[in-house]
């Protein structure tokens, strides 16, 4: 059986551990029967092992309770930049492996129920935990919204990323990003509505902005070029514009000038939101 | 000149100092020159002091200038019961009084800008400062829902129950609830998505409880009694059960009898949404 699962941009500046929107950016995970474990990677993250470490082999493994699996993975997702890779590869492969609820699989064994949500569900979603079982909601998002992803050359592993986040936060700044998130939400689903400052964040930015300094000042470039407003996808290192689609080939040929200006190798992709989110094909 | 205002509930439970609806009890202000300043209060919170402390009064006097004011006072909305009545009341006396920008007076002089906003825009609204000030922004909001407030006879002072509140929370409870307010925002938006737990909270409520502490009980009957989620309302006592417009009146029955049942006197209002907001009659 074969599935598709789109890339996604998770906590979008407030909406920390919650929000993320699918992108059409693409992971293919075939899973047949094979007279053993046999795993073969093209594209982005082919050069990750290729055994029963590898996490679509794992997700397979699991769904079907027996390892003797021919796993094949097509992905044209960076790896470790922060775009859902991970999420999305488990998806796919949850559902390659024919498994009902590709969700829940992929939050358990992958750990990032938002990014999963969104490559479910596609679109813009918010995901959490409730009594233990992720609850994926889909929220609007105006059709006429694009997005400029900066994918530096350099990986930033979450866990890494995750390391540099506090334990404790004062009560304003949860009651800021509470407002930005609203902000955020309503300028999502009408870009009339968007303001650079509903992708301020008070919980994570910018502490992790230590472990890549030049963040900052690539957001704010990406800004000027046009963007509506831009914050980190997922842990990072990627940043993310949020464009009215007639700027977002501007706000792209800025974000790649800014990249190569301030000294960040990598390059910028103009990506739309997915809005099919897994799609499932053949049986197995 | 006249105007009127309708009273709201804020926080909602997750949108702790960010969301609130607009509900259809109203206060009155008319606004008149006279040859000193005279203040007339009928209905709820007349017995409060009739003077230049009255908030309408000073914030006439503040939009006007000068204290040569009759204010004439009409008010339906329970006072220092967490429903935004000294909001209500302050965006209603600087619309009487001719202020344009009746958010922002009555944001800076009672400081509620989410009740405020509520008070002026109407509906379901968020409300965050930008750059010191106030924005507002309507979320959607379903047009099937309709609220029953429990609304005990004691008082809680708004500024008692803040001082309840911790100044550090930890960053998983701050994420908790950027979750909690996705999922109510999507369920105000389309009833058929509200779950119980989306008004769930760690913020503010439980810290609020031991001020109010049949206050978890009498929230846990307006569900069982056929609400959709219950949860303070503002910074209380008066709770809200929010529902389904077919179960509206059995949930007021139910929370009139819990609060008999409990030993909480009081009264359960069964209220609409206001999606009208702020209404300026005539001309000073």
């Amino acid at each position: 059986m074969r599935a598709r699962a789109p890339a996604s941009a998770a906590n979008l500046g407030p909406g920390f551990d919650v929000l993320a929107v699918a992108l059409d950016l693409y992971v293919e995970v075939e899973v047949e029967p094979a007279p053993r474990l046999v795993v073969r990677s093209e594209g982005e993250g082919a050069d990750l092992e290729e055994d029963d470490m590898h996490l679509a082999a794992r997700v397979a493994i699991d769904v079907v309770g027996h390892d003797r699996l021919a796993v094949t993975v097509r992905s044209a997702i960076p790896v470790a930049r922060g775009l859902g890779s991970s999420a999305a590869l488990a998806v796919a492969a949850a559902a390659a492996a024919g498994s009902k609820d590709p969700l829940g699989v992929a939050a358990r064994i992958d750990g990032h129920p938002e990014n999963a949500a969104a490559s479910v569900v596609g679109g813009l979603v918010a995901a959490t935990l409730v009594r233990g079982a992720v609850r994926a909601v889909r929220m609007p998002l105006d059709g006429g919204l694009v997005f400029v992803a900066m994918v530096p050359e350099r990986p930033l592993p979450t866990a890494k990323a995750r390391q540099a986040l506090p334990q404790e936060v004062s009560r304003t700044d949860a009651t800021f990003n509470l407002g930005r998130l609203s902000l955020l939400l309503a300028g999502l689903a009408d870009r009339s509505l968007m303001i650079r400052e509903a992708t301020e964040d008070r919980l994570h930015q910018d502490y992790r902005s230590p472990l890549f300094p030049e963040a900052p000042q690539l957001l704010a470039r990406m800004v000027r070029a046009g963007a509506l407003a831009s914050c980190w996808s997922g842990a990072g290192p990627t940043l993310l514009g949020i464009c009215d689609e007639e700027h977002g080939e501007r706000v792209r040929a800025g974000a790649e000038q800014a990249m190569e200006e301030i000294g960040v190798p990598g390059r910028a992709l103009l990506l739309r939101p997915d809005i099919e989110g897994l799609i499932v094909e053949g049986s197995y």
